[in-house]
Formats: structure tokens, C-alpha cells, sequence
């Protein structure tokens, strides 16, 4: 199945308590790619600045990721900084400086209008809505969101939920979106609200996916140390994404296994900055920890 | 096996954002023996003051408990008092009165001696050595700790966990023990101080087992609201404790096994005040839930 992701293209700077690295290609489209053209394909939108570095992601086109939707624009690329703690589970943001990205109008190439997976990464509701209004029909539409746009644009985003089939976010997302204090009740309102599906991202806890009245839960990979967070949920999207991409199925034995795949990708990711990681892992790494993840749950 | 535990008994005052329960029945070894008789008989040790009610504890008498060990003192039964925040996930600790529990000096009755399973609940670690030293030839030994004896009474806890086979704590306090940041890192390190196995309770992220250098997980069961979080470890480790013994095993297996186990009954417990759902609690019930635990984690 082809795969299409809308997000962003990002030059990171980031803090750990051990390094800093400056203008580190990062952002959500990009991660999400990475990510999943270890399964399939994917076609790219997004926006660069002049003094993008295109040489970078070349290790992308050889994974067949699609990058005609990827615009250039006078001016710089969008610049995130953020400072982690010390036990990596919590940040900050030093900057942000959005550049090009503030006046980005995705749109979409004719040849990716066929596209049957579609991602929108977190970006401005309105224009997911505008993505999916220049898709001809697509089979399954994955949504990401974050608190700025559910307190700063919740109109905007209640209209796009209404046509996504899977969303994704944290577990303090879940809670600001539905008013509800607990997690699971939380979980529990947000099909009233469009998705049919729900996957609450909790980083060192895991995931958990919420699909016809049924939980499933996958644990975080346990990693003696994480090196960089950054991108962790975006190449957890593109894990779960490419893998359902591949098998073409989006039935729930099918998602259980794509929620793993994800796992293990962001697992992968963490291990190292940028893409350093997942630009040379294989196949056959995937498979050897998605079977420990087999080992550490089943009984 | 048999099974023997060493705990608090105490009337708990609890406040939660909607009720307030005062001096319901509660305390770590009585937790502990609620959960653990659902499965196989238990040894208790502990002390109540001259007021204590023993005929709300004729139900623990039935299923097999022996209150043998249970002395009473002249003086005041241990008083607890708490408050839980909006999210339930996070108390304050509003009042401890000791009472008689501060001249605390476990015997262990002789026909208790032979026990082969013991549980050192969260005491003083200088009477959980106290009661090893009682004890004959113990086929496993599972202590249960907290921040207060980590920093308090660190060289005793450092002594006690020589001859333990599996502590179990929360990932504050593996932080605390260990001085490692990271959960991960703090868990691996735990072993060389004597525990072959570690048990991480995450609250409602579940339970972690980290066991011959492999890690297994089991979430919390997805309850839509929780009444009263008191006693969830104790019910956990009790159910954990109550399944090995039953089944007379300790191989990997079975420990996993048991982590599920311990996570089903915590999950009950937390849906009522005091032991008011461990009580009436079935087997049927149990076996349910087990079931969905494998099909909330199996891919």
C-alpha cells in the first residue's frame, strides 16, 4: 500500500545531560520516513529552507522514500531546540524558530493523490484538513496532535477527527482533549470524536492501543541508556505505519503487531542522534528484537 | 507451600477526591494475606493494639490464613492516613501513628518455622532480618521496601538483601538504592546486591520482572476508574507470592506467570476500599481477567 506522511522538516538542537549537538536533521516527516521505509515506500510532504542540506536524507531515496513533495523556499528551514533532564523522560524547549514552516501550504502531487496510508504529523489542524481534502480516498488516515492544538485550535482539530481513523498522542494529550482525568476513561471518550482508534504513547512505559472496545499494550524496549528521545513517537508512527503499509491488513491481530514494530523502531531510534541509527539498521536487527519484545510479554 | 508474611496491620483513614473511608481495615499484611489466600494457605505475623475488630477478619480465617502470629498488644492498633490527588496515582501521606506497632518485635511462632515461602513486607529491615533469623530453611525470600529504610537504615537494608531472592519496590526507590538515573540501569544493578530478581512496580503502567537478565512485563489492568490505589502493592505481591505457592515453582515461566497473577488481584483490589473486593472475590473472576491480560499483551 502506498504511504503518504504531511509534517516537518526540522534542523534540532539538542541538549542531553552529556552532549550537545547543533542543527541535527530532525522533524516529524522526516523521522516518520525513516522509520517506515524500513517496511515500505513512502511519499513526503513538507518544506525546506535554502540551506537545506539535501545530502543528508540521501539514504532515504534509496529506501524508496519519495521526495517530490518536498519544497524548497527562500529562507531558512525550521529550527527546534530542547534541553532534556536528567532522567531523559522530561524536556524543554529552548527555541523555536519556525521559518519557512509558518507559511507552509502542503500540496499534495498529483502522483501522491492515490496514496491508501496516510500520516499528518503534528502540524496545524487546518492544514491536515487541507491534506485530506487533496486526497482522492485514502483507506487509513493516522492522525498525530499535541496540547498546543488542543487548547489553540480545538474547532480546527474536531473537524479533522471527525475523518480520522487512528490518533495518536500522549497520555496528557488524551487527558486536555477530553477533559477526563484518568488515562483509560480518557481513552475511552475519544472514538465519540471520530478515530476509531486511539494509541496513547507513555516513552519508558510503552504504548497502548485502544481499538473496538479493546486494549493492547506493548512496553517500551529497555535500554540500559537512551541517548536522544527526539523523534522517538514520530519513528514509533512510521514503524506502525510502515509495517501496516507492507502487510496491506488493518485488521486488530495486524495492528497488534504494527504497535510492536513501532516499538521497536522508536527503541532503535533512541539509541543514538538524528537518524544515525535508523539510516543503517536491518531488517534482520528488527526481527531479532521484535522477538525479545515476544519473550518479555508472553506468558 | 507453605507461605508466611511479616507486615503492618492498620486502620487506614483515606481520602480520595470523592470520599473519605475512616479507619477501614488495612495494612501490608493483611493486603498481602487478602490477595495471597485466594490462592494458598498463609502464615501471618504482625501486631494490633486492644482495639482492634477481629471479626472483619474472619473472612482471611476461612480461606486458609493463620492468625497465629497475629499478637495483640495493650495500646492502639497502627493508623495510617492518606490523601490521593485528582489523578489517583499520587498521595500524601496526612498522619502515621505507630501505636503499638513502634515496639513491633515479630516472633515467629513455631509451627510457622518450616515456612517455605516468605514475604518481608515494607518493616524496619533490621526486624526483616530479625525474622529470617527464625526462620529455618526458606526456599524464597521476597522483601518489600521504601525510600524511608533506603536512606534510614541503609546498612541494615544492605544486609537483609544479601539473603533475599527477590525484591520488589518502585522505580524511585530502584532509583534510590541504586544512585542510577535510569530505571533500566537502576534494575540491572540491583542484583549484585543480593536479589536474584527485581520487581518494579509502575503504578499504573503495570509491573516489571527482571529476572536471569531478561525482562518481563505485564501492564495494569485498564480499569475505568480506581476507588482506592492502598494496597495495590501488597495485593500484587500477595497474588505474585499466593501463585508461586500454589504451584510450588519458581522457574522463569512460572515467575511470569505470577506477574500476571499479582497484576489481576492488585487490579481488583483498587476497585474498592479495604478489602471490600478481594473478599467476594472468585476464581471465575480471576481466570476472566488472566484472559485478557494474554489477549491485551499476546501479538
Amino acid at each position: 500500500m502506498s504511504l503518504l506522511v504531511v509534517g516537518s522538516i526540522a534542523y534540532d538542537t539538542i541538549e542531553t545531560p552529556t552532549t550537545k549537538v547543533e542543527d541535527s536533521l530532525g522533524g516529524s516527516a522526516l523521522y516518520f520516513s525513516a522509520a517506515a521505509s524500513l517496511f515500505s515506500p513512502v511519499n513526503v510532504v513538507g518544506v525546506v529552507g535554502s540551506d537545506f542540506d539535501a545530502s543528508k536524507i540521501s539514504f532515504l531515496k534509496k529506501r524508496g522514500v519519495n521526495l517530490d513533495g518536498l519544497y524548497m523556499e527562500s529562507g531558512k528551514t525550521f529550527r527546534w531546540g530542547g534541553r532534556y533532564f536528567d532522567d531523559m523522560n522530561r524536556r524543554e524547549t529552548l527555541f523555536t524558530y519556525l521559518n519557512v514552516f509558518e507559511r507552509f501550504q502542503p500540496v499534495i502531487p498529483e502522483h501522491y493523490k492515490k496514496s491508501e496510508f496516510v500520516f499528518l504529523a503534528n502540524i496545524d489542524p487546518e492544514l491536515q484538513l487541507d491534506v485530506l481534502n487533496q486526497i482522492n480516498n485514502p483507506k487509513l488516515i493516522v492522525l498525530d496532535t499535541m496540547n498546543f492544538w488542543i487548547s489553540g485550535k480545538r474547532k480546527e482539530l474536531e473537524e479533522v477527527l471527525k475523518v480520522v481513523d487512528i490518533i495518536v498522542l500522549n497520555d496528557e494529550e488524551a487527558k486536555e482533549l477530553t477533559g477526563e482525568m484518568g488515562l483509560i476513561k480518557a481513552t475511552k471518550a475519544i472514538p465519540a470524536m471520530g478515530p476509531k482508534s486511539v494509541i496513547v504513547k507513555k516513552g519508558e512505559h510503552g504504548a497502548m492501543l485502544y481499538h473496538e472496545n479493546e486494549f493492547f499494550f506493548v512496553p517500551a524496549f529497555p535500554l540500559d541508556s537512551v541517548v536522544d528521545p527526539t523523534g522517538a513517537g514520530d519513528s514509533f508512527a512510521g514503524g506502525f505505519m510502515g509495517y501496516l503499509a507492507k502487510t496491506g491488513q488493518i485488521d486488530q491481530a495486524t495492528l497488534k503487531k504494527a504497535m510492536v514494530y513501532g516499538s521497536t523502531i522508536a527503541s532503535f531510534n533512541v539509541e543514538d542522534f538524528s537518524f544515525n541509527r535508523l539510516e543503517n539498521l536491518t531488517m534482520k536487527e528488527i526481527k531479532e528484537r521484535v522477538k525479545i519484545f515476544k519473550k518479555m510479554t508472553s506468558f
